[in-house]
């Protein structure tokens, strides 16, 4: 039921900036920036071999990282995503083992344009968990 | 110069407890505890097709994650792992790049008995980094 690590979304302040680094110091290959207003981020990419890391930056004043960006001036790695063939199941097989869904639990289109939900830090170590519809 | 994602490493009190969500809820298999005393850590790693979720717990009284932990009661993600073709090389490009090594800078046998170097988060968007000789 568990698939693929889909990404490493990591919050900044400057994602372009942030994903320089890696494109200058490891010479990976990255994403051009790409606002994503309904979802209230920009976003790079850096591609790795096996999956990707994914920057985000906060893009207007509603946007959901803003706080936590706030709270880590830094930066700091804010989720994991885990692609799973069936979103429903996985939702519903996550609840019944306990782990709090946030929001309605009605998966939405997430930044690549396939259905999310996310789940809460407290039920997997401290880690904000996404699972996206493979 | 930058190879896969060989590890998300998220530290917390109790490994196998932290496992087995992932073992119940996504029927991910998970292995056994492996206590390592001479990296003050027990681990509990999580297959996934691509990579690997790494769950490390305090082990002893200078173990180098106790602080973390205490710092973060519920867990949290404590540092990405990146395969490298050649350590050396990597470790010159990245602090020529300004990033700040670690220690002494002298790759050190890790957890799976590869040389390993860590990276200062404050140098890589707030995520402590690991490089592993692939």
């Amino acid at each position: 039921m568990l698939g693929r690590l889909n990404h490493v979304a990591i919050a900044v302040k400057d994602a372009e900036k942030a994903a320089k680094i890696y494109a200058g110091a490891f010479g990976a290959e990255i994403s051009g920036a790409v606002p994503l207003p309904e979802h209230g981020v920009i976003t790079v990419f850096v591609t790795l071999p096996n999956t990707k890391i994914e920057f985000i930056q906060p893009l207007g004043e509603a946007s959901p990282i803003a706080k936590f960006v706030e709270r880590n001036a830094d930066g700091g790695i804010h989720h994991i995503c885990y692609d799973v063939p069936d979103i429903i199941a996985a939702r519903d097989r996550l609840i019944k083992e306990g782990a709090r869904v946030l929001g309605d639990g009605v998966p939405r289109i997430g930044a690549h344009g396939k259905p999310v939900l996310f789940f809460h830090p407290k039920d997997f170590s401290g880690a904000l968990v996404e699972i996206e519809q493979a």
